[in-house]
């Protein structure tokens, strides 16, 4: 028997007694493939592999080479015309006593695969939310199963507002439901502390290690409902990139030459689609 | 088209893309059924449809007497012989953008059964979790699928150890991973306010009802590290019933004949086995 339990696009379903269902016990990514291949793969790929660590679920470097292999000869990460996401979720899998884990965890690992969103050409409007985002001591950063802050923030945004800001019960801003947030002005970021996050996104990461490389300074430090206000701001994901936002709830926000400079080069790196410039 | 899907012992596996496996967007209940029958029904019930309330999920009275009908029907809850767990999921189903939830959803139900774990007949051993619980914002209480400080604390416990006993981040002791509190001194009890707890359990609640008309005072108070190394600790959930603990990490603790009796007279309330005297 293999230790770990594959699901691809059209297998059957998944039993009801998965831990992932029952206790929110895994992990999720989600991929965009784009015109030039994968995006931030590597980066995917550690973000999985040190939740898995942090949470004891026995899935290794090893394990992901297996599923890089079978995606590539099932061609799901090819660069290609259609753009499209792939999802990853990693659970304990079945068995245990209630919340104790069973001794021999066979962990699946399910793959499915989805149309990408289409990247926003112009400035987003956004919304202060006030369900707050708790990030949970010692997972924070993980991008575990556990996602029921972000579902109910998303239920108070409108169809036409692109994204919903969060707070700590602190009252300080966070992130998005489902980007991280940088303010830019001139050459400096700022960008929440990794510590303070409920997702430690993929592009944010990778942001804060080549940004200074091209002249920027990058500062972690918690940001204000003030901060944000302030204009300058960029929605990150690897799925849509850098989105600078044009306004938040009834306000208008500067979008500067910096901000969308920064957001097309952001675009550029990763292949994703440029803004109306 | 029926507007909830349900899940029998049997049923085909669960689609992959079920929100409440994507981000633990659901909530769950476990019925013990004894020699009596199911115990504590209603308010099992009524966890069970405030908390879909709470999250939006479009669950109400009718689909639940919909369930009960079609569960009395396959014999799931008849009292018998022997004891067994009959299990309760609930998912907001499939569908939504990203979080964003379905304009319509179709939430599923899955009902699966399993025999009952032996009701300890001695006080137990619990020790204290280095892991905290942090109870939700706007959802303390409800069972929802989120239950990940729970698995953690659960892997700190070795085999011989019952319980573990979990604080929040100002080093209350909230709860157990599966069980509430109560402290009992003569016809004084403590348990931790509600809205303090990650899940409210149905016999915590229902002891909060009753047992003023039994003569006992009950006070809703946050408990500490001292408070409950004092003794007369009672731990407390519907598949159990009550349990006096005997041990703390290593510290023997008093199992007073008040607690002995006010644990016993719960076990023959709910149909309980009782401890040996």
């Amino acid at each position: 028997m293999e230790r770990v339990s594959w699901y691809w696009p059209g297998s059957p379903g998944i039993p009801a007694d998965d831990r992932g269902l029952a206790y929110g016990d895994g992990l999720f990514e989600t991929i965009r493939v784009t015109a030039d291949g994968p995006v931030l793969l590597e980066r995917h790929r550690d973000r999985l592999l040190s939740g898995a660590q942090a949470l004891g679920i026995p899935f290794g470097g090893c394990d992901y080479q297996q599923w890089l292999d079978e995606a590539r000869a099932r061609s799901l990460l090819e660069a290609g015309e259609t753009d499209q996401i792939v999802k990853l979720t990693l659970t304990r899998g079945s068995g245990g006593r209630g919340y104790r884990i069973p001794d021999q965890p066979q962990p699946r690992l399910l793959t499915s695969v989805m149309s990408a969103p289409p990247v926003p050409r112009q400035p987003v409007s956004v919304r202060f939310c006030r369900q707050p985002v708790s990030p949970a001591p010692g997972r924070a950063g993980f991008k575990t199963l556990e996602r029921l802050d972000q579902v109910l923030a998303s239920q108070e945004l409108p169809p036409e507002c692109f994204e919903g800001l969060m707070a700590d019960h602190e009252g300080r801003i966070v992130e998005g439901t489902r980007t991280n947030l940088m303010l830019v002005q001139g050459h400096e970021t700022v960008t929440p502390p990794r510590h303070h996050l409920a997702v430690a996104g993929t592009l944010r990461d990778w942001l804060v290690a080549v940004l200074p490389d091209q002249g920027y300074t990058v500062t972690e430090q918690r940001l204000s409902r003030l901060d944000v206000q302030g204009g300058g701001l960029l929605l990150l994901n690897s799925v849509m990139g850098a989105v600078p936002v044009g306004q938040l709830d009834s306000v208008s926000l500067a979008v500067t030459p910096e901000t969308l400079k920064l957001a097309q080069w952001i675009q550029q790196q990763i292949g994703l689609q440029h803004l109306d410039s």
